[in-house]
C-alpha cells in the first residue's frame, strides 16, 4: 500500500472499537517484521512483545486493563516490554557479563521499546488497520508482568490493541505547534501566552462539554480533578513499581 | 510524497552522515506538525522539543553528545523530552492542581516523548531525510538540560539529529522476529534456542570482523566488554539521574 504522508499522520485516528474481521496471523507477523525495523539502541533490539488473542487471556488480562472496551474487541493484544534479559542470557552463554543493571540501560530498553510500538502502530495503520495505546500496562506492571509469565529483567510498558476500525473518530485535536517547538532553548511561557497556546482547546465543542457536564469552570480542571486526581497512593505505588523495575531483578538472577 | 509501507520501514536506514543540503525552518515545522499526531497519553502531550540549529548551541552541546559527527553535521537536533511543567501550569492557571508528582506520571511523558520522536523520524524519513537518535541524552541529562534552559518538570529524554542523506549504509540487520514475538505468554528461551536465534547476526561479515579486530571470541562479547562495558559508577549515576527527573522537583516548584 503506498501512504501519502503529508496528510497520513494528521488523518490518523486512535481507535478503540474494531469490527469482527479478522486479522490473519500472517499479517500480524508482517508487522512485527515490519516494526522491528525501527531504531534501537546499538543495534541491541532491547524489547519483547507478547501478543495477546486468546479468549482465556483476554479474561484474564481485562480486569488489569481496567476493562477497557478497546482490549477485550481488538483482534491482538500487544504488550511490548524493555527486555534486558534476551540480550544478557544472549551475553552469558558467551562467556560474557552484561552490565546492564543500571537505570541508563533499564531507560534504552524502555526507548527500545516505544519506538517498536510507534513503529507498529504505524504499520498497522498504513495497512487500514486501528491501535489504541493502554496506559494501564504501567498502573497494572507487576500484575501484568505475572500474567505473561514475564521472567527478571522484562519489564512491560505498553499495549497496543490492534484491528479493523469500526469507528471513524473525529479529530480529537492538538495544540499549536508552538507549544511543543523551542528554538535553540526552552521558553518557559508567561500566563498569557499559555492561555493563547491552549484556548483553542479549551473553545472546543468536546471540550465544553466535559466542563458541563462535570460542574467545573474549565478543562484544566476536568483534567486534574475527574480524568488524572491526585492519588495519595500514587507515590508510593509509583515507587514499588520502580524496584519492580530495577535492576534489583539482575542481581537476584546472577 | 507516497510511500510503499510494505518494503518502507524494512528499507529505511539510520543515517548518520549528512549532506550539506538546507532544511528549511517550514519543512522542520511540517515534520513538528505532522509528529504532533502522534498518539498522547489522554491528548495532553506530555512531551516539548527543542530544536538546536545554531553553531553556537551545536558547540555548546557537542561534548554533552561525546563529538558525535551525526550530531555536528545535522541540519536539525530536536531533543525531545517529557514535559509536565506546562501542563501542570496550565492548570495552576486555571486554578486546578495537577497531580502528577508520581513516576507513573513521568513515565507516561517518556512514553509521549518516545511515540513524538519516532513519528517525527518516520515524517522525516518519508520525504527523504535521514535521522539517527542520540542515547548520549539520557547519559548526559542533567548537563544537556541545563544549556537549553530545561525548567523543573522538563527532562531529555532523547535526541533525534535530522540531514539529508550523504551515505546508503548497508542493512544492520535485525533478529528474526521469532526472538521478540511471543504467543501468549512469554517464551523464557533455551541456551540452545537463543544460540540460534543470535546465529545469523554473529554470522554477519562485520559482526566477525569485530570480533576479530578486538581480539575476542565472539559478538557478545564486544557489546559486553568493547562497546557497553560495566561501568562501577553507572549505577550511582544512574541514582542521580533519577533524582534528577523525580517529582522531588515538582515539589520545590510549589
Amino acid at each position: 500500500m503506498l501512504m501519502p504522508t503529508d496528510t497520513f499522520f494528521t488523518r490518523r485516528r486512535t481507535v478503540r472499537r474494531y469490527s469482527g474481521r479478522q486479522l490473519s496471523d500472517d499479517t500480524l507477523r508482517e508487522l512485527f517484521e515490519e516494526a522491528s525495523h525501527a531504531p534501537t539502541t546499538g543495534n541491541m533490539q532491547l524489547y519483547s512483545a507478547v501478543v495477546t488473542r486468546s479468549a482465556e487471556m483476554k479474561r484474564r488480562l481485562a480486569p488489569m486493563h481496567f476493562g477497557q472496551p478497546q482490549f477485550q474487541g481488538c483482534q491482538a493484544a500487544v504488550t511490548v516490554c524493555a527486555d534486558l534479559r534476551r540480550f544478557t542470557r544472549w551475553c552469558e552463554i558467551s562467556g560474557a557479563e552484561a552490565g546492564f543493571d543500571n537505570l541508563q540501560m533499564f531507560f534504552a530498553g524502555v526507548l527500545d521499546a516505544a519506538m517498536f510500538a510507534q513503529q507498529l502502530c504505524t504499520a498497522a495503520e498504513s495497512r487500514g488497520l486501528g491501535t489504541c495505546y493502554l496506559g494501564t500496562t504501567t498502573y497494572n506492571a507487576p500484575e501484568i508482568a505475572e500474567a505473561l509469565s514475564l521472567p527478571q529483567l522484562v519489564v512491560p510498558v505498553t499495549t497496543v490493541t490492534v484491528g479493523y476500525p469500526d469507528e471513524c473518530p473525529a479529530d480529537p485535536g492538538r495544540l499549536p505547534v508552538e507549544a511543543i517547538m523551542h528554538q535553540e532553548s526552552y521558553e518557559d511561557f508567561s500566563d498569557s501566552r499559555l492561555r493563547e497556546l491552549y484556548a483553542d482547546k479549551e473553545a472546543r465543542e468536546d471540550s465544553r462539554r466535559f466542563v458541563e457536564e462535570n460542574s467545573l469552570e474549565n478543562l484544566a480542571q476536568v483534567f486534574a480533578r475527574v480524568r488524572y486526581p491526585r492519588n495519595p497512593t500514587n507515590a508510593s505505588r509509583s515507587r514499588l513499581r520502580l524496584l519492580y523495575a530495577r535492576p534489583a531483578s539482575i542481581s537476584e538472577h546472577h
